[in-house]
């Protein structure tokens, strides 16, 4: 038969699936010889088992339970239920994987009638004894019982009122009694049955409602939103009471083996003198610093201090630890790896290895990557946050915190940043023309659009906060307000956001700018040292460009060259490119962009210096750039002088039912060569020239996208040859460059073979890849896929973290067509998932050469590309 | 060295890649010992060796040729030039697959001033000389020297005038001489030199000429069309002279072992006695009857009946023959496999057959698998048609002609045709709601959409002429008129189309019903017992349902509920369900069309009786069942009492940037589940009540659409296994059926291992994988691809014949894991590519079970799933 119950004494801390993670530690420590109250742990199989049965356990467990019940009162000398010295224990739950929303603890369980009355004779002291009591039918009546907590209350304020008690503690020993009176009819009432006498049936229904609040709402739907598996169980945990209310020599507390704010080496928490573990949760009494227990308890502080380096050294991490005193002797009740700021981590991580306590590689695993983005972006002062209450929730689109006045206008934005104030940017959505008022804003508020819309794509590129898609907000922006929940917000009225979790705040709330400390610049190095792909940026811009380089960027994955069109100078001159009526009429409107394209690359190309830059043509469908109202139709029609008619019917000409799957990417190119012509001769001319002016030796990569036919990506690739040799003819000089494409399209993924035949590198381009492969528009499906993680029938969203079964098979096999036909390709990746911790283990893993994110997603990159080295190489 | 140049004795019918069909079947008839007058032929391979070194003959070649003349002199006791006997030459350009846009023929080539005079003394026709003379020096100047032929017309036609000769035969060989002189006089004026004299010469500037054509734009354009490579190249064959215009026992004529139109057992064709070649064709003499050389040259006439009945036992099919008759002595001068009528096609393979010649399988190897189209739908009659010239050119969408007189809604189609009236309803594109006008009119004529739009699928379907996406039409629905070149036609006008070619005639012209001979079912018994593929057939209501099974559909392998929704009764119900706020009033509204659905699958199952029904749940976006117009959005909120902007907001809500991406099939299914539970209870009781009715033993198969994620359709079986459990135990009977999926999301196929393990068949939608294989979204890149064949970027449209390379391997991964996981899956298509021949034999070779098509396609598809079998067992 199988084994459902283990002795502290027989588990250790390697056992968490099956002890839990409370259980397991409590375990180690035991094995150890800290001095840990004795009991032990029912399994998370049992849990399993009583779940699989329709809730209800398994025959052999209680007997086992019984079995250890035997041994727990061996070895504390006192018997459960017992009038002269009852054994008294908490049970608790504790799942493998930390998990609030599962059931509290329940003190003090095995007091009855009967053994209440031992336990004040033992301990000499009733109204402890009474006080113990009426906890524990209140703590059981709530979580076991199911019966409302407030109903507990009622009775307990009523007999306050009575003997006009001011506090808990002035109510005395007889006055409980009372209320337990009260508790137990209540009880009675709510049941029709007496409050459990048996101490034995006090521990078996509390075993089952352990088990039962795993299934509870709170714990499934935590479950959920962790990615954390529903068949993991929870296990529980009996262990024998200790009192840390027996009087001033004892006490409670729970801390820290360091600052788990700062990471500075010193033990950090708080700590209660004759007081249980709830106290200090409950508020009444104020906790102290665990400092001054050195003079309130100087021994247990001593024995304490021991403690905390042992388990410090033992775990190799820093402790987060709860304990008790009783009667001036320490009992420890838990320890676990302590959660911490990413300040703090980074400082923990590097001490420790100037301690020789973990390696390097053991440290660059202990950082969390996307805690990182803490370290990068301002946050709000933690003080006045907790004064607010966010009003809505978005989606955390571009982390950091930003307050200012709300603005509707990419204009009204440059106007007022010009002014000197702060403002946020709120949008129905963004577009490219929002380009300028985006850079002005503090931080940007959409009510549309997904983690990958252009709001939060180019924010995360500026490393400007974002809270995209909005849903409960309702944006008039001609009117100038936005409305939440039925209420109006006007242009001026101040708002923070929080893009690291999407919520929104109608207060000012300051923020923090955000400061990089030397072992930031450790830890980096560390991970430059150990990672093997290398870690490039998405920018399109020299300001972007910069930026990315001050964090380590190796090179530049991705420039997108439509960015640049969308500029105020800019914008008619590719307008008037489409409106067009002859190859002739084109060039003429590309020759006018032709001095700003080479502008823009020379800036890049100064800016990343000899790094590889890797330049993508022309991408969206034309439409795309022309004015979308009729209004601007018109305007546009005066501008150029050329009849409404034509203009209108050509965005009627050029309208998609599915532009995502329309006339793009190097089908544009196909079409119309002359487009690519200009862009080559931009792209080659800028870095001839530069070389000229600075002896830097650039050797451009110039990408063609969206090719899914290799007739698409020779057809171009000929356009861009033929054109680069007109240059170096004109120039009297050449250079290097590369020619390759974006696998985006399946088809390319399935064919890339023959594309590598054309192809010097591939950079997968895993939006569209996922936009394609799982048929999903990023632009309609946010809703479909929310509900989708909700129903667990996705249990991620694949544009956030690549989809490895599926999207990654694609990118597998590309891979390994592209290699048989050129060994040397070089591979990447240039989507939204170049900078996701579990893509970039991914990227690893199938060995591409470097990953590309925005620039302030390249840190984490660096680090999650050195974590997937070692975990790869374990 | 390499060998460029064969004697007629040298090749065989197997040689065409070498000597093309031309010189191989000339060399074949000369292996077989029939009447050819000797030759050679110079080879592909010189022409390819040609156009590689830029247009230039390599130095052998000419050499070779030199020691074939010499031969051909020995065994024609003739000498090249010669004053006295010369030799005189026809060439003639020959490919590997038969080409029109080559270089047209040359004869009479080796005369020049001094053979002429041999020719005449030789012949003692003068006339007859230096007609022969002018001729050659026409021919030579117009393709060889390009010399524009108008120029040497009117120096003709300027004698003609000057002596007053009414026809080309009243010029007298003076006359002749004239013009020859200013024929030469005008070679030199063009090109600065002589009319070249040497034989030699002129041979080989003529072999130039040939292999020059070979690129010419009307070879690259039909090359193009019909998918030929480029690489192939043309032979040369360069034949001594035979003359069948040396007087009234000679002659020259064409004519086909068979009938060609018929099929009839009996020779076809024309002859003219004293005559060359090209004067059959010049038309200024009528030919006479084939039968009719009998009386006038009936030696000759024996000896071709006797050589056309060896060659068609040789080459065991009908033959295409071009003979001359020289002084009573028959010469043959090309064979070749007859082109023929579908009807013709049937009626030759199974004669042959019955009179043993050929066997079973290679009958129906014979019958091009399109060219059924031709026997199941109306054609043009031929007459009629020849006196009508196309106004424009669209798609050919679903064969047919149709002729009828305009009309621009569907209501209107509806009210002319129940007056009795023919109509053709043309449309700027179709949408569900024209149904009825569809069904009412003889054709459809659009003038956006593809192969694939609404128009074109739902037209195939009912085997309705369509001529799709015809841009040059402009359509006024509201002002009932359409334009075309600027030309305005009204509403009642009457105009014919042609869905075989996509023509559009602004006249009348009569049509010919199809008829079904005996021999098309003996031919498809055939290939029915050859076949391996079953072939079903899609269909959405019982008359396609009942057209299909009379065409040999073995199954439905897709019936769209969706199109059930658009009728007058019920697209109100479908619209109360769209704009349901709560699962109740959505229920309430399902409720409302459950009977509808359920009379709909009685229906189909009683048509089909026991033959499998694959139903797909509901696939399209919600709104494309919503009106689109405010107008129509009006009276919708007056029907049904809910506020205008409710219903507007809906759409607005319900809008897609990319519906093709969205929100549909069966993420439907996982939103709203309750309309699955409608439709599988009406799929599901409908079979228990025809069943009950009938005896009947119906196993539906129900079909979920746009799985790409392997909980979807876990999660939508277990609501139609549900559902279903409660129709059997309502009805206190069960049923066996299946659950199967779509394979038409590119993910579904890489993780077709997982999805198999609930899937019990996969029916391939090619459409949608190809559109999100390729990301062509076929409402928007008809344009893309049309330009992309041109360009030679693809070599066909992905739309129309599945794209084995790329999509194919999706297709056969998916295959691969599903059979993996469950080895007897059953697996069928039901995309376009189910009734298109080379689609069809990638099925039969991948191993699917079954193939799907529209109706009028089923008879198509059980011949060419015969043809694969064959194919891919030689």
């Amino acid at each position: 038969m199988a084994k459902f119950v283990y002795s502290f004494n027989e588990g250790s801390k390697d056992m968490k699936n099956l002890l839990g993670g409370k259980g397991a530690n409590l375990a180690e420590m035991t094995k150890i010889g800290l001095p840990v109250p004795f009991g032990f742990t029912i399994t998370t199989d049992a849990c399993k088992d009583y779940i699989e049965n329709g809730n209800v356990l398994a025959d052999g467990i209680m007997d086992e339970v019984a079995v250890h019940i035997d041994e727990l009162e061996q070895v504390r000398g006192k018997k459960f239920g017992d009038i002269e010295n009852p054994l008294l224990v908490s049970v608790r739950s504790g799942t493998p994987i930390s998990m609030p929303g599962m059931m509290d603890t329940i003190l003090n369980l095995g007091l009855n009638d009967d053994s209440v009355k031992g336990l004040a004779a033992r301990t000499g002291n009733e109204r402890f004894a009474y006080d113990s009591y009426r906890r524990f039918i209140q703590m059981f009546g709530d979580v076991v019982l199911e019966i409302s907590k407030s109903k507990f209350d009622k009775i307990f304020n009523g007999q306050k009122e009575k003997v006009g008690a001011e506090f808990d503690v002035d109510l005395s020993a007889d006055d409980l009694k009372e209320i337990i009176v009260g508790y137990k009819a209540l009880v009675k009432e709510e049941l029709g049955r007496e409050f459990p006498q048996n101490p034995q049936d006090q521990l078996e229904e509390a075993i089952q409602a352990v088990f039962r609040s795993w299934n509870n709402e709170r714990a499934i739907l935590y479950r959920k939103l962790n990615n954390i598996s529903s068949s993991l169980g929870t296990a529980v945990n009996v262990q024998s009471m200790v009192f840390g209310n027996t009087g001033n020599t004892s006490g409670t507390g729970v801390a820290f083996t360091r600052n788990p704010a700062t990471g500075e080496n010193a033990l950090f928490g708080e700590f209660l003198v004759n007081a249980q573990g709830e106290d200090v949760v409950a508020g009444i009494r104020t906790p102290q610093p665990i400092a001054q227990m050195k003079e309130a308890l100087p021994e247990a502080y001593a024995r304490f201090e021991e403690v905390a380096e042992i388990l410090e050294k033992h775990y190799k991490d820093m402790q987060d630890m709860e304990f008790t005193v009783e009667n001036g002797k320490l009992y420890m009740l838990q320890t676990r790896n302590g959660k911490r700021t990413a300040a703090a981590a980074v400082k923990v991580a590097v001490d420790m290895v100037e301690s020789g306590l973990i390696d390097k590689e053991t440290a660059v695993m202990r950082i969390e990557p996307d805690m990182i983005d803490q370290l990068l972006h301002p946050t709000f002062d933690a003080a006045a946050l907790k004064a607010n209450t966010a009003v809505a929730k978005g989606l955390p689109a571009s982390p950091g915190a930003a307050c200012g006045e709300i603005v509707f206008s990419a204009d009204a934005a440059a106007v007022a940043s010009e002014a000197g104030k702060k403002v946020v940017l709120v949008r129905e959505e963004t577009s490219p023309e929002d380009l300028a008022g985006m850079v002005a804003a503090q931080g940007i508020l959409t009510a549309r659009g997904g983690m990958t819309s252009h709001a939060a794509v180019v924010a995360r590129g500026m490393g400007k906060c974002c809270v995209a898609g909005c849903s409960a907000i309702t944006v008039h922006e001609d009117e100038k307000f936005m409305e939440i929940a039925g209420v109006k917000y006007h242009e001026g009225e101040v708002i923070s956001i929080n893009g690291s979790d999407g919520s929104v705040y109608i207060a000012e709330i300051p923020t923090v700018a955000p400061e990089l400390s030397g072992d930031f610049g450790t830890i980096m190095g560390w991970a430059d040292e150990i990672r093997d792909l290398k870690v490039r940026t998405n920018a399109d811009n020299p300001r972007d460009a910069a930026q990315a380089v001050k964090f380590g960027a190796e090179g530049i994955g991705l420039c997108r060259t439509e960015h640049m069109f969308f500029e105020d100078e800019r914008i008619p001159k590719i307008r008037r490119m489409i409106l067009a009526d002859t190859e002739e009429e084109r060039r003429e409107a590309l020759a006018g962009l032709l001095p700003y394209q080479k502008e823009d690359f020379k800036g890049i190309y100064k800016v990343m210096g000899e790094r590889p830059v890797t330049i993508r043509l022309l991408d969206p469908p034309l439409h795309e750039f022309l004015p979308k109202t009729e209004e601007d139709m018109k305007q546009l029609s005066e501008q150029f002088g050329i009849p409404f008619e034509k203009v209108y019917n050509k965005t009627v000409e050029l309208h998609e039912f599915n532009p995502m799957l329309g006339h793009r990417g190097c089908r544009l190119a196909v079409t119309y060569p002359e487009i690519a012509e200009m862009q080559t001769e931009a792209i080659i001319t800028a870095a001839l020239e530069v070389k000229k002016e600075t002896g830097l030796d650039i050797k451009p990569e110039i990408m063609v996208p969206l090719v899914g036919i290799s007739n698409e990506l020779k057809y171009v690739k000929k356009v861009i040859e033929d054109t680069a040799e007109k240059c170096f003819a004109a120039a009297g000089e050449r250079l290097d460059y590369m020619v390759g494409t974006m696998i985006e399209i399946p088809r390319a993924a399935l064919i890339a073979d023959q594309i590598a035949e054309d192809a010097e590198f591939f950079s997968f381009g895993t939006n569209d890849l996922t936009q394609m492969g799982f048929g999903f528009s990023r632009d309609d499906t946010g809703k479909i896929i929310k509900e989708y993680v909700a129903k667990g029938v996705l249990d991620n969203d694949p544009f956030q973290a690549l989809d490895q079964t599926g999207i990654g098979k694609l990118v597998e096999m590309a891979v390994t067509l592209g290699k048989q036909t050129r060994p040397n390709i070089k591979l990447g990746i240039c989507g939204e998932h170049g900078g996701e911790p579990s893509s970039i283990d991914f990227c690893h893993r199938v060995g591409l050469n470097y990953v590309s994110c925005s620039p302030f997603r390249v840190p984490i990159a660096r680090l999650a590309a050195a974590q997937a080295t070692i975990r790869n190489k374990r």
